[in-house]
């Protein structure tokens, strides 16, 4: 995993690497979402764990979502934005932030790794029967603090 | 602009195109989610308005968004996850929703509909000068309840 080169300009301020993983770990059982690009893109809401750097999350078998992530590359992005309407701060801003990890998807086959995932209780807020782990090998990682 | 024919299954409840635009209405000036699949698949917030079927945000000038998203097909998710700790209801579900538009990006270059866009008063939470408007020209349109 290597950081990402991405500059941003304006308001925008970047974060390091290590602020990027703190975010993810601090948020980790809520929310993120999915970019998949195999064709047309998608995006899909996840809750997902971080499990080392990498951004782990469950799907149901036989889905479309199980078959378009297997060993493509995607994006994950978690974010925090203040609503347009928020109170500024002395400064006269509105703080929010947003966290991108692109890598490449696998699905997880080795049963001990199944077991050490499912210890770790993800409960998945989209209901159903979701047995498998998606892991999204991260190669790259940026955010922003705006 | 046509419904999509995606069928969810499981815990899933798909919503109509008319539902599915209600929500992009009644969220509209809070965040969505844009994917960018120039390439490797990115995610982006952006505050967004409802302009008639269409999703329209600003970006800055010269930015990597406005070069990606000219013409090429994007993914716009809006949702609202509940925690996988929220309280259920009687039946033992918590409840979420997402939507899903997929379209063509184009930079709107119009004056007159720059003009009426502006006077809309879409706010960027993420600040910086962002003095151009770009439209998802809607081409499908997704949402499920769960």
């Amino acid at each position: 995993m290597r950081p990402s080169a991405d500059r941003e300009t304006g308001n925008l301020k970047p974060l390091t690497a290590d602020e990027c993983f703190m975010l993810l770990h601090e948020h980790q059982r809520g929310v993120g979402r999915i970019a998949l690009a195999s064709g047309r893109p998608v995006i899909l809401p996840v809750n997902y764990l971080l499990d080392g750097e990498d951004v782990v999350f469950r799907t149901a078998a036989g889905s479309k979502l199980t078959a378009a992530v297997h060993g493509q590359r995607v994006a994950f992005e978690i974010d925090s934005v203040p609503s347009p309407t928020a109170t500024m701060d002395d400064t006269g801003a509105v703080h929010g932030w947003s966290v991108l990890v692109r890598g490449m998807a696998t699905r997880v086959s080795d049963p001990d790794e199944i077991t050490r995932l499912g210890l770790m209780r993800l409960q998945p807020s989209a209901g159903g029967v979701k047995p498998h782990f998606v892991r999204i090998v991260t190669e790259q990682i940026s955010g922003r603090r705006f």
